[in-house]
């Protein structure tokens, strides 16, 4: 996708504008150590994500942000250009898998592609749409999937 | 569970020691809309999660929290007490719902159930346990499911 492409996109999207197969690519965030003990400290305060040398002797090897910091991060891209749907991102539920740790310095982006679209037959100004996304770190490694299932509207019907 | 029954489970517990069926309670945590509009103008900057007056013209009718913020201090009740398994919290994967908004004011809190212990078979020392929370305001309702897929380490193999 280019920058030109990408442009384009910035409008949003209504149920009619999307087609099974369709990508969108976020823009990126650099992740660092005050960013991931700060979530942690808040949010998931286990010794792996507070503590570098704690985190030596865990599973992780060293310092890892949490899977909720990674989720909310995937969320952040999204909302900020990464899945531009008219009226927002609004997620009914999802399924993630966390297949990496992401770690202090990592750059994390985002890429989702429209996998399922159903127009409600009880509700005809909205939809149900599938959007599975992988969250890459700098080295093109996948640190996260999500397949959410969004309410999207169509357009000109309220 | 009673609170002497909680200081007994305050121990952390094993591959071994769970069940299916088994339950645990979290503690509870009281959500504002100051920490809902930090959560959402870090992670989810959408007018529902930051600000009440155009919530209302939105299909949440008000200040409503992003979901990844249920999901975050769903994780922190759980951390603090709320799922006690030694070694800590390491999610591999799981599913989400999202049933009601959490709105400025709710008090959450978790109810997890063990649904699913399996050994491993090339690794000895561990095993994956899938768990069902509930995460519930004070009214009892459900705002948010997640059924996780946890790495639990066995007793005294390393």
């Amino acid at each position: 996708m280019t920058n030109a492409d990408k442009l384009e996109a910035a409008p949003v999207f209504c149920l009619e504008d999307l087609y099974v197969g369709q990508r969108f690519t976020s823009g990126s965030h650099l992740v660092d150590e005050t960013q991931i003990r700060r979530f942690a400290g808040e949010f998931d305060p286990q010794p792996f994500h507070l503590d570098a040398a704690a985190a030596k002797a865990t599973l992780f090897g060293g310092l890892a942000a949490s899977c909720w910091h990674t989720a909310a991060i995937t969320m952040r891209l999204l909302v900020q250009g990464g899945l531009p749907i008219a009226g927002g991102i609004i997620g009914l539920s999802g399924e993630l898998s966390w297949l990496k740790p992401t770690r202090p310095g990592d750059t994390l982006d985002v890429v989702g592609e429209i996998v399922e679209i159903t127009p409600s037959r009880s509700q005809p100004n909205r939809g149900i749409v599938r959007v599975h996304s992988e969250t890459r770190n700098q080295h093109g490694e996948i640190v996260q999937t999500f397949t959410a299932t969004l309410l999207v509207p169509r357009r000109g019907v309220s």
